[in-house]
């Protein structure tokens, strides 16, 4: 049976710098051959924290260097030039682990901008650490000449924040579909999506944000009218008392039950709290959808039934 | 009449940090939007010169401040990260320009690979610089250490040479065709493309290159059976006896003329050699097809046969 599935690609997908990422595309390829062997449609989303920190570093140590050449990069820049740099190295992995499995398929990046509204409540409130810490007398230039939000971070330094607002939609969800349609495995919205929204006219603006990748998954998957939203993560199935010597690990999810644990603060907050919203959010949103919370090498059982936690609408 | 078009934009139609390319981008779309307006289908091919310079710069200083925790990023992965950025402003500009003409296409970036020959003679005799200048020991070191060609460059430092071979074919090119034949303008190629070569099995390995952006855009152009290249660049004309009191700008050339013209040295090497060699190639592929070498706010007076360099095969 053939599915339309939208994979959110958790951390260990990637790995953390060059070397690692170069390995763990490998292993990551063939849990998402597996799926395209058994006959499924596959759109790959995937974080970007490692990777746009990197970047963000680099431009801050150009600008250190000659800083009468070079001004700060955006963010939303950064975020364009990590969607380059792991998209090339993950659709060349795809590519080779279905030549190597006799599989006809193209595998192609598209350069991926998720619109935010510039009235989320994010923007008021930014929480997310972003690039090299700095000097307080930096940070406060900073802070000064560039609008940035500034937070000294626990002794070690200051750092810039930045808002997570929620995605709002993919603005190229046309070319998204396209290449789906004409069989190709599609990575897209990497690092949550180029962070834009709509100023006067048809203008995109660049957004000082990052967005939750598994929220712009589930909007990917809800604009491609998915079967199956597919988050990977570092456990197996999603528990309740977790870590404690009475966890409970789950095999289903209904809404009722993940909006009750939810309320009951079962999920740890930037962590499996934003995993279970998202995957709630994509399995509510129409008849039939249901999301998948598993381990990357589980996906393929998974799908098939046998091991993760199924959220059903 | 509707032709299929790819188009190599000139350095200029990109400017050389980022508030330029800001500003270029919105002035380069309307060229080209108006070739779509006029019913054209369109592929764009860009170079990508001063921004991987700049990215280059900004990595080999972020090894500088840690030289612990990072290693060298290859240039292959420098030009992935270029086509983000590049690809970001200018499919944005596009999509802008489009819609305030009431025109419903999609506009795409492709990341896209370049297949070159590791046998290549350009292998051999690298020439190209990348990068930052470095000291006399650093050059050394990165020489002895990462197989690294190095120069003493006319008394400003060292700096890092590679080879600039022929493009081969491009990796994504039923990417491109599956988007063009689906209504989208798309940029592709980037800088040339992200070059590689084929290694045992399916693999393809990162080259330490650069492709020639107009060299990429004609095979470009040859594998999507375009009926025109158009090589926008900083003259209206292609000249002979250039900057001298008997210039002759030229409205054609035949596929004889330009051979001629070629070995008799008319053409600057780096310059409109490459241009003219390009179009040349393009020209003589199948029969039918034409180039064009113009300035870029000529392009649709080019096509219309208005002005610019036709070169007919």
């Amino acid at each position: 049976m053939s599915n339309r599935i939208v994979i959110a690609l958790g951390g260990n997908a990637l790995g953390s710098n060059l070397p690692e990422q170069m390995k763990a595309v490998k292993v990551t390829a063939k849990a998402i051959v597996d799926l395209i062997e058994d006959g499924h449609e596959v759109v790959i989303c995937h974080g970007n924290g490692p990777q746009v920190g990197m970047i963000q570093n680099a431009m801050t140590e150009l600008v250190r260097s000659d800083p009468d050449r070079y001004i700060p990069c955006p963010l939303s820049v950064c975020v364009a030039m990590s969607q380059g740099y792991i998209g090339y190295d993950l659709q060349n992995a795809l590519r080779e682990e279905m030549l190597d499995r006799g599989i006809d398929k193209g595998a192609a990046t598209v350069l991926t901008q998720v619109e935010v509204d510039p009235a989320d409540p994010a923007f008021q409130h930014p929480t997310k650490p972003i690039g090299a810490f700095m000097t307080e007398a930096e940070a406060c230039r900073l802070e000064k000449e560039r609008d940035y939000h500034v937070v000294e971070d626990a002794g070690r330094g200051w750092r810039r924040v930045v808002a997570s607002p929620e995605p709002v939609g993919i603005v190229e969800i046309d070319t998204i579909r396209s290449l789906v349609n004409t069989d190709h495995v599609v990575v897209a919205c990497g690092g949550g999506g180029i962070p834009v929204f709509k100023t006067e006219g048809n203008h995109l603006k660049g957004a000082a944000a990052v967005i939750d990748k598994d929220f712009a998954a589930a909007v990917l998957a809800r604009q491609l009218d998915a079967d199956f939203l597919i988050i990977l993560t570092a456990v197996e199935k999603v528990s309740i008392r977790f870590g404690k010597p009475d966890q409970q690990d789950l095999d289903r999810l209904t809404p009722e039950t993940a909006r009750k644990y939810i309320a009951d603060g079962e999920f740890a907050p930037g962590s499996m709290l934003p995993k279970v919203e998202a995957a709630l959010s994509f399995a509510t949103s129409a008849p039939g959808r249901k999301a998948l919370i598993t381990l990357l090498e589980k996906a393929r059982d998974g799908i098939r039934g046998r091991t993760g936690t199924m959220v059903c609408g």
